[in-house]
């Protein structure tokens, strides 16, 4: 393609900086895409929080995440943020938004078309604003995350950079849990799996759910079952060079689950629950385990010498990386502009 | 003046209904002006839950408020509702805002005036969107409830039917205490004022902080210190018929103060902290008491022969009636009017 002369504005959310320092997967993907689109000649401008780091140009009107600084009202922040984005709208050709259902009720006071990426429904209480701006621009982050009345222009899988994973080329010997603690990620499912096994598990990500924790967590940990806080990519690539494999044992569909591509990524197999995405992200015995109760996740621990390292990271590489992920934005784009230079002639 | 031949938006809140039921001050301020205006002829249309009450056009994309409906997510609920009214912007000439920061975010997208009544900075946090569009038309509703900075019409203050709430011929026993249960209401300083004087209290309003409730009124209730729950127009006059005073000793400054006003016009005397707006709503000496402390609350007791019921109904008749309000909306409408053609000219 040509180098694209068009203007584009990324809408990230202000929950965390953009991209975050350890947890927050939205802005990690706004970055990733914020960066790849500079990479290849777009004019980008990141609307993120002030502390962001950029190559595009930054445009904040909050100083730093509303989850990593309490004097943040989140609702303040939130309202200020995108209608921000919104009043600049004229000096964009398309805004690529990531902030959920809040920024869907400004997009119809603009000429500007809107993209939005839908990284998850938070609940159903959110539908009907869905609902009502079904006829805009949406792409979905997995084919199993869609509902049924939206104008969906693709599924465009979630990119990671592959050079932040390693191929970790000697498999470790703990199994490893990694993601928020809370009932949807099933952190006391692979307890009940390092159980059975007797095999070493590490766990790490942030508190969501405290009386999940205190609960059904705390009570496990000891020398086997470890509980070593959140952590960042240098703590991720720690886990990955000491991991049997990855357990996401989640009980609810998982949207899309940038953690299995990470962990693929570094060579480590992935024992995943079939529900959601993850039948999309794994390759049942190829790159890991799809399964459907605790006993078929112990199961599956037998069979860890089938999955081939190499194979797991070039999974990743030919179809979650930020490359792939890009490419598909930008076919998603210049679909865009075609059908507004339709829509207005 | 002539018949309006101005189309209005007025933007009520959704946490309640408008007109509520019984607690919703925000509701029954905007429900006051919108039949107040069409009363007068004007072409409004009524931003509000779907269960809303109106002489006016109607118009509701929440069914339920928030604050009456779990089912209802309040974010949600506010997004769809203040956009709603902004999609339709170009069917008004003027949209009154009565949905605080929020509103104003979307105001720079449409060409319509925007108007807002500041009913109350609710945190410190919220200011930094005032600040921004601190360049639209605001009223204030007490001259106590200003900030810098913003460029403000008028004050306004609320008005109340005066028909709810008829004169009391004769005058009751009681203290009584009408608000929210909150510290900011001063609930526990009422209790020391009926230690102090050893007259019953009749406590009534909703349980807004249970932890305060239960700490610091709950241990003193009895046969003289009494709590009655919320309480809607009926309730209320029982209370004022049955009222020697309304003790209103707030702790933080009052922003404009209904009960006060709805008291006075039933001929009941207030005695309220010289905080806030108190001392413009109550006339000191001639409508009730402004105090400092508990004790002079308790002094105050001792001369509330010297307030003329009849003079408390007309001080509100004259300052605090609908009629008073409309009056002075309309002549801030007719300012912003001449503005915008000035502007457009």
């Amino acid at each position: 393609m040509a180098i694209p002369n068009k203007r584009v504005a990324i809408l990230s959310p202000v929950a965390w900086r953009t991209p975050p320092r350890q947890y927050g997967a939205w802005e990690t993907v706004a970055s990733n895409i914020t960066e790849g689109l500079v990479a290849r000649g777009w004019d980008v401008t990141l609307f993120a929080t002030r502390d962001s780091e950029t190559r595009a140009h930054l445009h904040a009107v909050v100083e730093r995440g509303y989850e990593e600084d309490s004097t943040v009202d989140p609702k303040v922040a939130e309202y200020l943020h995108i209608s921000e984005a919104f009043e600049r709208a004229v000096e964009f050709d398309l805004i690529h938004n990531h902030c959920d259902f809040m920024a869907l009720t400004y997009t119809r006071l603009v000429n500007t078309p809107v993209l939005t990426t839908i990284h998850g429904f938070s609940s159903p209480k959110i539908m009907p604003v869905y609902q009502k701006y079904g006829d805009g621009y949406f792409v979905s982050i997995s084919h199993s995350d869609r509902v049924s009345g939206l104008n969906y222009l693709a599924t465009v899988y979630n990119g990671i950079d592959l050079s932040l994973y390693p191929l970790q080329h000697s498999r470790g010997d703990d199994l490893i849990f990694l993601g928020r603690i809370h009932p949807d990620k099933g952190v006391h499912l692979a307890i009940e799996v390092a159980h059975l096994s007797g095999w070493p598990l590490l766990i790490a990500g942030i508190i969501q759910d405290k009386i999940y924790f205190r609960e059904q967590v705390e009570p496990h940990l000891n020398r086997q079952i470890r509980y070593i806080g959140p952590v960042g990519v240098p703590g991720k690539n720690d886990l990955f060079a000491r991991a049997r494999a990855l357990l996401h044992l989640n009980t609810i569909p998982e949207r899309f689950g940038l953690v299995l591509a990470e962990a693929n990524a570094a060579g480590v197999p992935v024992i995943a629950m079939s529900l959601g995405s993850c039948g999309e992200v794994i390759k049942d015995g190829r790159t890991g385990f799809l399964v459907n109760t605790v006993k078929e996740a112990a199961q599956a621990l037998q069979r860890l010498h089938e999955i081939d390292p190499t194979t797991c990271r070039e999974n990743v590489q030919q179809r979650f990386s930020i490359d792939s992920m890009v490419d598909a934005y930008e076919r998603v784009y210049y679909a865009i502009f075609d059908l507004e230079t339709k829509r207005r002639s």
